[in-house]
């Protein structure tokens, strides 16, 4: 029986990706001087969008509304009722501010109960090691593991060490570079170690920078020990199981579109969290960016040609099981989606955004990002994949974008008692707020459909 | 009945200090050109005990003796078996290093057990919420305390608001200023909430930056719902109580004087630390620069006229329990005190020295700073107190200094789970067991006593 106890939750929700170079591309042969003139004029709009936002009414709505929200629910693990009472006061109060077409969408999730779980140093010393099991880990017998352990700092070094793993616990100690390197240890440790004939798997905490929570350092401490040549034993027990298959619902709601009201520009986040700390920062405020943005577009009468949608995703922490529901049940739809984006990386200072688009989708972007200067925020990077629920759409070669934000303190907080409402800044909820709305409003009221190229 | 149950550990260590201006004394009439230059003429040893320890057979060996020490025997509660074993561990260390009257003091401890504790958010909805109860702290019944929660942001706005505290939990979330003048809620919050009758005191974490390490963000969550009008009630638990009288010990090492053996410099740090993290900060880091420092001293045979003693504090977080018994013990050898030196405030980059002296010795410090120019630790402030246990006899009018450096993250791991050996640096360990070693050496070789004006 191979277990996956690491020392902090699995990362489901952020994908390494690739930047690509822009150069190639002649932008001045595709984009006439009328459209480069067009998405010009959108400047007075996008100038009243970043005041209102700001300075004016909305000022800090966006954080009181998400304070709200986490301060009554807490953390909304997919499969509670607690997520299923989150998403009715979301309908109820997207209704209360008018939002347009405001429904829930069914989607089943198969539910995981963490219940009670730990890990205990045996020898050379006891010690208890505060752990966070991985999330949809399965439990250990009643009594726990008890086994000796192999500290390894690499794949490599397993390989290499293959004969000494069998019966062992096989604890990761690879060092952190960047997430999008490191977090493989969290999706492939497990069946490394379980190659040859470890009883479980541990890795440290992927994140550069903790206080104990959950928690590199006593990572470090049995890498230590092993060195001396001491050995070392552990004691491991969780609970987590599986439980029944729950109804869930994706959050929908809408501005309809002037004129062509059957296309679509789609803005969201995911609404449920792991099932420590808030999930203010995962997926709060990108939940709360995307739909008070809408609430910003509605209260200030901006009705664009197409429709913008706000969808809060549910269970985007199980596998984006939320998304992938959408995806079946719209897939005849879909030729009529313009444009996507996600935030689900942070709400930190905002600079800019990144974006997955053709060439031509590329060159409109490059134009669009110009109004932002009031924002500061008129960097762009091209990559090959954003977000994580919409990369399902993205990969089928729908245009769409992410923000680009100082988001380096994002993995101090990642799936940890740390993801409170402490790590939203009022201000910086301002801006990306008004940027998300931005983008949303000109690429979804432009003379032409965003290309797909 | 009242209890103490804040967010974290009471701080006994750190005591707030004020600057010294040192312009009004002129330090050329007192200072001989033979003074200076005899201070000067030290350089070559100086060279020789940084690079020893910088790039020779001393680098990385007090980080490493550090981590032995630390990973060996985890936390060191006063009173507890394992801080007597692992200050037998350090006599026996001491011994093997030929270091000279090795041996314990006793001091007598009153115990204490912290137990298991919690806090309950129970209205407006259930949430665990994760103290740290104040070390010394009294226990509640078995059932724990339920009561309603008055949040507080300051002692006044508890004055003006004193006919709501009866019979309440008042919560105090001051804001965060400095240390010095925070903490000031860990020691008066709970006789400030008595005085209205109060049946409990609970504090935010006195620290500028947490990771849910218990943990301010708790304490704003419960600012936010009382100002949004609702009620709180939190159910509190704790077992902690008070145990017998044990008798523990400040280990004692020495390189005696080649001259005046009579006449003593003292480097000293504390080796016992709270029951939650490694105590590799506070006071590992401490005591190990001022042991390794001596063992470098004897290593390099460096025997200077005056004594050199290094004691390393029992019971320190205790309220400076061992450090006040040698007091009362060694009252009559005070007079041949030349110089007091504790480093307990984090062992990070260090750039030079703080001190506590008159004139005279402010003038000589000032000379022997400029020693330090090879590690770039030429900075020195004047002030009216440092160290925590050396202040006993600081106030005495005996001359002491301690380490000036980088510890700005220092409150980020006090008295907390963080306070592992990953806080540790062996590369800025061996800078200030250089400068730890070589400013021992220097006061205890000059040809003057270190003046007491």
């Amino acid at each position: 029986m191979l277990l996956i106890i690491p020392f902090i939750l699995v990362l489901i929700g952020v994908i390494s990706s690739n930047v690509i170079d822009n150069e190639v591309f002649d932008c001045g042969s595709y984009l006439s001087d009328a459209l480069r003139n067009e998405i010009a004029s959108y400047q007075p709009i996008v100038n009243k969008i970043i005041k209102e936002t700001v300075k004016g009414r909305f000022k800090s709505t966006t954080y009181n509304e998400l304070a709200d929200f986490v301060d009554k629910f807490g953390n909304r693990l997919a499969g509670t009722e607690n997520l299923e009472n989150a998403i009715d006061y979301m309908l109820e109060k997207s209704k209360e501010k008018n939002l347009e077409n405001v429904h829930g969408e069914k989607a089943p999730v198969r539910t995981w109960i963490r219940g009670e779980e730990s890990a205990t140093l045996l020898q050379p010393r006891r010690q208890n090691l505060p752990l966070l099991g991985l999330g949809l880990s399965i439990g250990t017998p009643p009594e726990g593991i008890t086994a000796e352990v192999l500290v390894v700092t690499s794949f490599d070094e397993l390989e290499s060490q293959s004969e000494r793993a069998k019966s062992k616990i096989v604890l990761f100690v690879p060092e952190y570079t960047t997430y999008g390197e490191t977090v493989v240890y969290r999706s492939e440790a497990a069946s490394a170690a379980a190659k040859y004939g470890a009883v479980a798997a541990l890795i440290r905490s992927i994140t550069p920078f903790s206080i104990a929570s959950p928690h590199t350092e006593d990572a470090h401490l049995l890498q230590r020990i092993q060195k001396r040549g001491q050995k070392i034993v552990v004691n491991l027990k969780m609970e987590a199981h599986f439980g029944d298959v729950k109804i869930s619902r994706n959050t929908v709601a809408e501005i309809k579109g002037s004129k062509n009201p059957e296309k679509i520009v789609i803005i969201s986040g995911h609404l449920d969290s792991w099932d420590v700390g808030q999930g203010a920062m995962d997926d709060g405020g990108g939940a709360f960016i995307s739909w008070n943005g809408l609430v910003l577009l509605k209260a200030l009468n901006l009705r664009p040609r197409r429709t913008i949608r706000t969808i809060l995703w549910t269970a985007e922490e199980f596998g984006y099981v939320g998304a992938k529901q959408y995806y079946q049940d719209h897939k005849n739809e879909t030729k009529n989606w313009n444009f996507i984006m996600e935030s689900d990386e942070g709400t930190f200072n905002p600079y800019g955004l990144e974006y997955v688009t053709g060439d031509k989708g590329a060159c409109i972007l490059e134009e669009v990002v110009k109004l932002f200067a009031p924002l500061n925020a008129t960097t762009t990077e091209r990559t090959d994949s954003v977000g994580s629920d919409i990369n399902l759409w993205l990969s089928d070669g729908i245009p769409g974008a992410a923000l680009l934000q100082e988001s380096s303190t994002y993995f101090w907080y990642h799936h940890s008692p740390g993801d409170t409402l402490d790590v939203e800044d009022p201000v910086n909820l301002d801006k990306n707020t008004a940027l998300w709305a931005a983008t949303a409003y000109v690429v979804a009221d432009l003379s032409i459909d965003f290309p797909r190229d």
